[in-house]
């Protein structure tokens, strides 16, 4: 499948292998890292052409994998040389090569995440992984094997990327959230964790963050949302509302 | 660039914002991953469309980049389910997503190298990089700082893959190859510790590493073309030759 009128070393094209199914159902609350929420499971579901169980074959070896795939959400927005991350306060900037930003001139997106096996659901072959940082939906492009001699760099310099970013700050249940948390206790026995580890993250954005931000925010994870809201240096989750109760949905 | 007829979810076309220009001028004799050979060096020469020092600013803070590129070389013979790594012997088949093989449903590679930073050269903007296990000409996609809380998992498991291939076997070079070598010092003085470094690599195919292999092999790294043989159970390094000389290069 070569694009119209391009050249073998200059423009390159590659099929979606399988698509991720996984909680996080906007780019908003996503970490900004794989495995900084480790709770985040999701599924890569392959596509009929590649859902051959003999390319997994010895897979199971590997604790850990790469995924390699395509920042479908935000690729229709383009790119420019430099941006401003996050851990910066969202005030400096640096090269988009020096980031990991989806606004990239390739939107090509790159996780380690834990790999936990594969299986065939109704029909389909699946892989399930841990600690993702990936929006549902995602188009993968490559699954490789994590090879620590090659792969893991302890060593190396992360300059401003060099802190792992995160809190330990209080959160709190508001008493109807945790009603909630309750009823959808027997199909997401984990979704309290889950929560409390994204929140620990901080989604808002940069210039979001100040102090007396008495803003109520909304976040989608699986079928929820999850309505919360910064008290002083602590976070409380106000609301856990389902899709079926919820008409914003 | 959209290819002809195909959906946003489905199919993606992206194009070279580099080409790398590096010592392995073929596929043979690279090693299996990037810096098993950290003698290697390399650069990455920018198109035009993605000269932008600004790209680039705060990189040197990262001792270590990503790389992600295309397998120009390879992605013609296609790919199947099962391939046979060369740790293996050549002879057990894994999942061709359990190994970083080139014949992949999406000719993808990942390298992690060291940044030796940005310079510019003839009016290019370029990026030089070590411990390459890229061959020459190679187009370049997507560059991203390697993150040490991310990307390095100490204690990953890597099954077939965990030991860190390479010898110490003795690597000797006759008379007329250490000639060579001091009429090239000038330009490449560190030529013999690159070959020595691939030599102990044993680039040789699976299915050629066999007692009593009395095979003469060339190899081309840079402008030479290196012959050598096994001696036992260790190399001679027979000779070096210019391209200026040798007019099968």
């Amino acid at each position: 499948m070569k694009p119209c009128g391009t050249s073998r070393l200059t423009a390159f094209t590659y099929k979606a292998i399988a698509t991720l199914r996984g909680p996080y159902k906007q780019k908003f609350a996503i970490p900004r890292q794989p495995n900084l929420v480790p709770e985040a499971m999701g599924e890569m579901v392959f596509k009929q052409e590649f859902a051959d169980a003999n390319g997994l074959r010895a897979l199971d070896q590997f604790s850990h994998l790469w995924l390699i795939w395509h920042f479908h959400e935000t690729s229709a927005q383009g790119w420019s040389p430099l941006v401003q991350p996050p851990r910066l306060g969202g005030k400096e900037k640096v090269g988009v090569f020096a980031s990991r930003s989806p606004f990239r001139p390739n939107p090509i997106g790159l996780s380690v995440v834990r790999n936990l096996g594969s299986a065939e659901v109704d029909g389909k072959l699946v892989l399930r992984v841990g600690g993702i940082d990936i929006v549902d939906e995602t188009p993968i492009l490559d699954i490789k094997p994590y090879i620590v001699y090659a792969d893991s760099i302890a060593g190396a310099e992360s300059g401003f990327a060099s802190e792992q970013p995160g809190s330990q700050r209080p959160i709190s249940f508001s008493a109807s959230a945790t009603q909630a948390l309750a009823a959808s206790a027997a199909d997401y026995p984990r979704l309290k964790d889950f929560i409390v580890a994204v929140l620990q993250q901080d989604p808002r954005p940069a210039w979001r963050v100040q102090d007396n931000d008495d803003k109520q925010y909304g976040m989608k994870l699986y079928e929820f949302n999850i309505k919360w809201q910064f008290s002083g240096d602590k976070i409380e989750v106000k609301a856990i509302i389902s899709s079926d109760d919820d008409p914003e949905f």
